[in-house]
């Protein structure tokens, strides 16, 4: 995935940074490739150039974007949703919001074991995410997190007048544990207001109530703002506890799930290059001055076992299509199998009764012939 | 996975607990499908079916089967390993055998987490494994572990005259965990003789010394026997601790893999059905009573077009063969590119210059024509 970032000239220093996120590659992150600048809009750009994950979507999109009507009801203040409404109206829209769409509490701690996974490695390699934002998290089909955006802030915030540019990072780490925080809450409740300062206290018992005490603990010691308390990711795992276990199966089946497919579809490769080398040899219109090379002899054979793959009818003369049929025949024919077919001329005058294994036999030959006059005189 | 087990009636009391097991389903389990008695082998057998997994092999086999021979070195009592050996001398191959062949300490936490993982929803479903032996655990790849053999300890010992089937199953799990234990401290020595009673000391010296404080804790703590102590394998995730993100990153990212490979597979699936179109067209005998029907109006294109793709020849007359070339045309006509390209007759008296979406569009129409036929009067 491309994202520019216009209009800023860097630091070169800032690159020490930038080099650190290029080395850092986890599961759920978004690998940073290149950064460069760039003068081809017009102005001064920086451009981020990041692995591109096709069909995600972002966490802000998936679960706070206000859609379905509630039947018929409609808000009074929904004109515009960040107007300053009175308090009880906010409490309301809470409590609403939450009763009518509430996240599956798995689901939520899925997202917390991959989302502190990643900070677990960024937090390690001496960096911090600073844009644990729903707006930056990709989604990827059901279930799979990706931090997004990263080193974009290093650089555009980057202060090259600071007598160190690792300074900061402990500093945004903890930020990024209090940032985390705030996006559980604001899932839990499927509401970004339910973070707003005034709005934390009503928020934290709508989970106390749909969630499990976990859930809460998770969310209190990661807001509660103690100055003296060096939070780290670690400090979560008892919470997250055998919902480990939970993430792991779920994963491991999808792994299982996908493996399944890939062996059904590795042979489709393989069908397909069969078919290339049979078409290859069918009706070449020459070889080595031969104009009926490809009528003759073992390419004969070839032709009338391509009229048997696809170009039966049926007995009233009209065509036969089958793809089972070809798929099954393409892999008898590839596995060499002893299996005789019979074989019909084009003038229905001759009958050859051959096995695929002698097929294959004479594919292999007249490929080979092929090949070797195709690098005779290289 | 078939295992059969000749000679035993079973009760059918027991069929409670295979129940169990059948509904019982885990990544990293193999699954039990069916249990049935048969006669067909000539004498009362019990069938176990299981899923089948391929390519698996036993941690036996993958890890304590004492192949390479020691540089030339004869060991005077390796012709029978269980044969009574002097204390030092089974010290010495306890030792030898770990200097030469230890696991990296990632692989035995990876095995660990996975069977902790089956064995909690073992445990959670009211049942035991009671068969955690290497001979019955089998690895497939390099890393994903699956318990065999489930069911079968429960069948076969099963005691028709206790009053409740499943009294004895916390005992079982105790010793589960017992079991578990035995096969770490063998696995981190690369020996089964270094979990026998006399050897255990020595054994966890080497672990001591060679391991991690934390695998000698899960060592210990599973092998202590206290009575009083009621051990779950809840306990042991504090030891295993931030292993499970590190277990997590490698899963998902082995899924990723599978994920790219099965997008790729899948052009091919697209490829091979392109191609079996365009044979089904190419050099058919006859369509609806005209046996020039594949030789004219669009269908010529399409024959131009497959010598294009199949049948190019170098300056020289030379055929020239390049699936690069094959699979690109393809992708480009089965996407209708408007990229232009000259298509010439046989006789080299005439040239086309025809798009890929022309083609496609004679394509369909022609795949069409056979199609109607082919349903015509069904």
């Amino acid at each position: 995935m491309w994202r520019t970032s216009g209009f800023r000239l860097p630091n070169t220093k800032c690159m020490i940074l930038v080099d650190m996120w290029k080395r850092l590659q986890h599961s759920n992150v978004v690998q940073l490739r290149e950064v460069f600048t760039t003068k081809s809009f017009g102005d001064y750009s920086i451009i981020f150039v990041y692995d591109y994950h096709p069909g995600s979507e972002t966490l802000l999109s998936k679960h706070f974007s206000q859609t379905e009507p509630m039947n018929g009801y409609t808000d009074p203040f929904s004109a515009d949703p960040n107007a300053p409404r009175p308090y009880s109206h906010q409490k309301n829209t809470l409590l609403r919001q939450q009763a009518t769409s509430m996240l599956p509490e798995s689901v939520i701690w899925n997202y917390i074991i991959q989302i502190t996974s990643a900070l677990r490695v960024i937090h390690a390699a001496g960096l911090a995410c600073r844009t644990l934002d729903p707006s930056k998290i990709l989604l990827a089909g059901k279930s799979r997190i990706r931090l997004g955006c990263l080193a974009i802030a290093d650089v555009l915030t980057f202060d090259a007048t600071a007598p160190n540019p690792l300074h900061l990072i402990p500093h945004y780490q903890q930020d990024d544990l209090t940032a985390l925080g705030k996006l559980v809450l604001a899932l839990a409740c499927r509401s970004l207001i339910a973070v707003q300062r005034e709005n934390v206290q009503t928020s934290l018992d709508l989970v106390a109530r749909s969630y499990s005490t976990d859930l809460r603990n998770l969310i209190m010691y990661l807001l509660t703002n103690q100055q003296q308390q060096h939070k780290t990711v670690t400090d979560l795992m008892p919470m997250i506890g055998a919902r480990f276990y939970t993430q792991l199966d779920a994963v491991q089946i999808r792994a299982d799930v996908l493996e399944d497919e890939l062996s059904k579809e590795m042979e489709n490769g393989r069908l397909c290059r069969l078919l290339v080398k049979l078409g290859t040899i069918n009706e070449r219109p020459e070889l080595s001055l031969d104009p009926t090379w490809s009528e003759t002899g073992d390419r004969y054979m070839l032709k009338l076992f391509r009229d048997y793959l696809l170009h039966q009818v049926s007995e009233d003369g009209r065509p036969w299509l089958d793809m089972a049929h070809v798929v099954q025949c393409l892999n008898k024919f590839d596995a060499g199998s002893p299996e005789k077919i019979c074989l019909m001329s084009r003038d229905e005058q001759s009958i050859l009764v051959v096995s695929y294994a002698e097929l294959k036999h004479c594919l292999e030959l007249s490929f080979e012939e092929v090949l070797s006059a195709a690098i005779k005189t290289e």
